[in-house]
């Protein structure tokens, strides 16, 4: 099932549309906060979650990582939600790009090169991005919009990029919103305080006192390479006409927060969707964050389980690991949406899942 | 007017698909043999060449070159034939992007990257590129043709490389085909003789006795990084089951070469599309190439005049400048076949010279 919140005119028109023409993406880009020990589970080790974007956009593709023979897990080896995506992809063969906003090592299968593409920095001792990247980035994945809506009526906009809850945290904030101890987290520990110390040390270290009204000098000063891409594409999308569903967690309220202060935020074309995990997570407050951020903007929600999986790398999703990455909840619910049936969903899942395994990882 | 040769069957189908879903791609790559003086105009000079790839994909997404101030010319002064692909991609609005199959210089547009990307090598001296690079090469645009192939029924694949006709030469041969004296030029005077010296040259450096059997050899010998990946990407999109316009000129037969020697040579789905230009230049034999490389292959001839245009760097055109290149023939069959105005069509370039004019260039 997918439960669908907010204006019912929004789902109705999406609902119409994604059987006319669905394109989606993957942005994937890195930022040196991942490195912070502690910061993030997604990869085996906090040097490793610098390769997790890579890898996991080699395995969506291919349905095996090529950068390195293993895929992304976390440190207690539970898998990338990648293999969702894969199950997705694989079952609907919507069309598929990935876009590299920042990676630390290039993906080596086909892929959108933003030109000013370029790791983020570790904002708690230095600034993210150049200024004039963060402009870069936002005009440039804008361009990659508007040569590619004529080819869909609804993009689905995921992400991979570890540290990520910690980025949109400081960009939120630094932007005016409530966002402390609202963010998500791949680990059932929401490290909080850690990410309550690196945003007091990235503002003490800009001198800044929020709000800054620009979301560029904001991005610039306490973001990454991801959100401000992840805006350019929506505010290029939306500009066409065209419906945008950001799919991910709290990450994607970081994107909403960016296009409200630049004027982009059209209610009756945006939406974001997660999964069920991201939304019942006692640690984090999705709900609550995009009605404080961008308030009338459509959720979606998939209800995937996966209580009766044989395995426990993927119960370990019940229990509050990784929830939710590289458009997971928003392809479970497209599948959804396009007539798909959900037991046939999660047992593809567990498939691939399968084919994982006996590839030797996770 | 656009004449449309070739099984009739063929061209109905294309007609009908084309308004339901079109997309259009342009590769661009690099050969050292530009820089070989004599071989190519394709640039203000030899060494210009190697960025005119970059900047014409720059000004056909922007109207304006980003990596250098100067649209590319001949050495003459006559424009790339990327304003006519501009002047459709305006109008009609059809999806587009570009694939840097081994561009000199990074484009600063949003770009698909192939990972095995190189350079070709100058093959009178050297090999084009290493074995395990054409095989990449064509694997990697096989997989993108996959991944984005449920976006549109039709594929409208251009491409833009100074000394590709000579490059196309040797990998026709290499293959078993005449081509000698029969590619095309951007000269009013075809260079053949200097074009045979380079693959005798070639032929002699490698101790090669065409045909040789494998493509990815003759490739990876004589070739380059473009005709390769456009042949993947074919490749991949026609076993999609999907409609292929190869967007070119003697160029494209090339590709087709490499894909009947794969057994790709889908004729009930593939074509060649391009200029009236080119078809009539006396010192090249499209038709005849078509014909003894791909018989039954479709072939569109988009019947455009700049006789009557107001600026010498247009009618030059006429005068067997140019011709052909970045899609031009297969963007403007695809503008008359989806129902555009040919007069029209040559007002829009007209204007689109006269933009360029008034940016200094040309």
């Amino acid at each position: 099932m997918v439960k669908l919140l907010g204006n019912p005119r929004l789902w109705s028109g999406i609902k119409e549309a994604v059987n006319r023409g669905v394109f989606t993406l993957i942005f994937i880009a890195s930022t040196r906060v991942s490195t912070i020990p502690g910061i993030s589970i997604a990869g085996s080790s906090p040097e490793a979650t610098l390769l997790t974007p890579t890898l996991d956009v080699e395995y969506l593709l291919l349905g095996r990582p090529r950068s390195l023979d293993a895929i992304p897990v976390t440190p207690e080896g539970v898998p990338t939600p990648a293999l969702i995506s894969r199950a997705v992809y694989r079952a609907k063969g919507f069309p598929l790009l990935i876009v590299d906003a920042g990676s630390y090592r290039e993906p080596k299968i086909p892929h959108i090169a933003l030109p000013s593409r370029r790791v983020g920095g570790r904002i708690d001792i230095e600034d993210a991005l150049p200024k004039r990247t963060a402009e870069a980035l936002f005009e440039e994945a804008k361009v990659l919009a508007s040569s590619l809506s004529p080819a869909a009526e609804v993009f689905f906009v995921g992400e991979s990029m570890p540290g990520g809850t910690t980025t949109a945290m400081t960009i939120m904030e630094a932007l005016g919103f409530r966002a402390r101890g609202r963010v998500s987290s791949a680990a059932p520990r929401n490290p909080h305080q850690l990410k309550e110390k690196v945003l007091l040390d990235a503002f003490k270290r800009a001198r800044a006192e929020p709000p800054i009204e620009d979301p560029i000098e904001a991005v610039a000063n306490f973001g990454d390479p991801l959100h401000i891409s992840l805006a350019g594409f929506a505010a290029g999308a939306l500009e066409r006409g065209r419906y945008v569903i950001l799919s991910g967690g709290t990450q994607m309220c970081a994107v909403l927060a960016i296009l409200r202060r630049m004027g982009y935020l059209f209610r009756d074309r945006l939406a974001v969707a997660t999964t069920q995990w991201l939304v019942e997570d006692s640690s984090s407050d999705f709900i609550g964050l995009v009605g404080e951020v961008a308030p009338g903007v459509g959720v979606a929600i998939a209800e995937l389980s996966f209580s009766d999986a044989p395995y426990i790398g993927l119960r370990a999703y019940e229990e509050g690991y990784v929830k939710e990455g590289v458009g997971a909840g928003g392809l479970a619910a497209l599948y959804v949406l396009t007539g798909g049936n959900e037991e046939k969903l999660k047992h593809a899942i567990y498939r691939e899942y399968e084919e994982l395994m006996g590839h030797g990882s996770a």
